[in-house]
């Protein structure tokens, strides 16, 4: 069961709990728990709301007290935004991230309180340790689903990475500088006929810069055959209106 | 209108747009613009969901077009997991924290495609750059609102601290070393008394032991008179059943 364990306390929205469940799963946590979850389990809305997350949801075990539900975790935080007058340190995600290590310690849990309250103090009192997460202190109050997913994607979207995304075909094609210098020429002859350059000294400078411009553009030797294609229609439409 | 601007393009369910504005000013910021949603707006549905987010909702700005809705910005990113064919750069969330800034930059806007399809090849080619968000590859689809928080999370939670938790009472009213010295020694004699020391040559070890244990839990004054007090119940006790 890839932790940290997720133990959500008197959860009252069964879409919340899909929620939770969905945001576990894009970082690949799949143990939740709940403690007394007030609509009857499993529950139809959190199927819909998972999103296809039934890994996490079939697997979730139900329980009747927080001291239950932790027995078997060594170092347990408790999320909470509100003030506390608690004689509790105070981790930030950071300091999570350094503390829990990796996604493997199947002996961590993070406790979440209810959409209406929060956590109460005896189950805060349960915990090693308070997860405060940044948030506007004007308008601090996260939706469930919504701080469950920053917890899990700090503590475990590092052993993600980017989504792959079919790149190689830009990179690996991209034109050669002779193509490009080729470009560069047909180009500035174009302008150098078309009248561009009409005051000489200033030609060099002008020129720096619109090779800087295609440069930064990092073209493929595809995109430099069309542009030559551009020029070449440009030119010739230039020329009939001569 | 603190950005970046969270541009959603057709969005479908007024239940996310709501989760979004929320998630928005979870990060204070409020420059909401959705280009053709399927449904009429205002939505009830994303008010509700806004959870009093009205500031984000009611500033909302409607567009008929992606191109009208990013006319007066000048870098755009399209957030997008899918795999695409596309000629353009990929930013990692840090790499846009760094070319963004802060906060305050509101020439910034982020395209989110609608819970569907996302983001058509044609508004990404509107976009400068593609915005990739790491996610468990074999449970990649993240929802909208929690897209969207991510994104506004990583972009604009620096600037946010965390929730200051009312601690103040419990670093300053530490014990002094010389409560924690005689409550020391009150429970080691006790525990001298009772016969705990019993092999000699380990005592000193136990002592130490025990001193670090409660070193560890770091008392306030407050605590350690509590502990002297759970120490004398225990010693009366012990001297009654004696």
């Amino acid at each position: 069961m890839p932790g940290p364990a997720i133990v959500l306390i008197t959860p009252q929205l069964g879409e919340n709990i899909g929620m939770v469940a969905r945001a576990m799963l894009n970082y690949g946590c799949t143990d939740l728990r709940l403690v007394n979850p007030r609509d009857p389990w499993p529950n139809k809305s959190a199927i819909a709301t998972s999103a296809g997350a039934v890994e996490v949801i079939n697997k979730a075990k139900i329980y009747f007290n927080t001291c239950d539900a932790i027995s078997d975790l060594k170092l347990v935080f408790a999320a909470t935004a509100r003030k506390r007058d608690m004689k509790k340190e105070i981790s930030s995600l950071d300091d999570a991230v350094r503390e829990i290590g990796n996604i493997e310690h199947t002996d961590t849990g993070i406790l979440f309180g209810n959409e209406a309250n929060g956590l109460t103090n005896d189950d805060i009192s349960l915990a090693d340790k308070i997860l405060s997460i940044p948030v506007n202190e004007n308008f601090s109050s996260l939706n469930l689903s919504q701080a469950v997913l920053l917890v899990v994607y700090e503590l475990c979207g590092q052993t993600f990475s980017n989504v792959p995304l079919d790149t190689s075909g830009w990179r690996d094609s991209r034109a050669s500088k002779e193509e490009l210098i080729n470009f560069f020429t047909q180009l500035e002859f174009a302008l150098q006929e078309s009248g561009f350059f009409h005051i000489k000294e200033k030609q060099p400078i002008m020129v720096r810069n619109i090779r800087n411009i295609f440069h930064r553009a990092q073209l493929t030797d595809q995109e430099v055959r069309t542009l030559r294609g551009v020029i070449s229609s440009l030119e010739n439409n230039f020329s009939k209106k001569d």
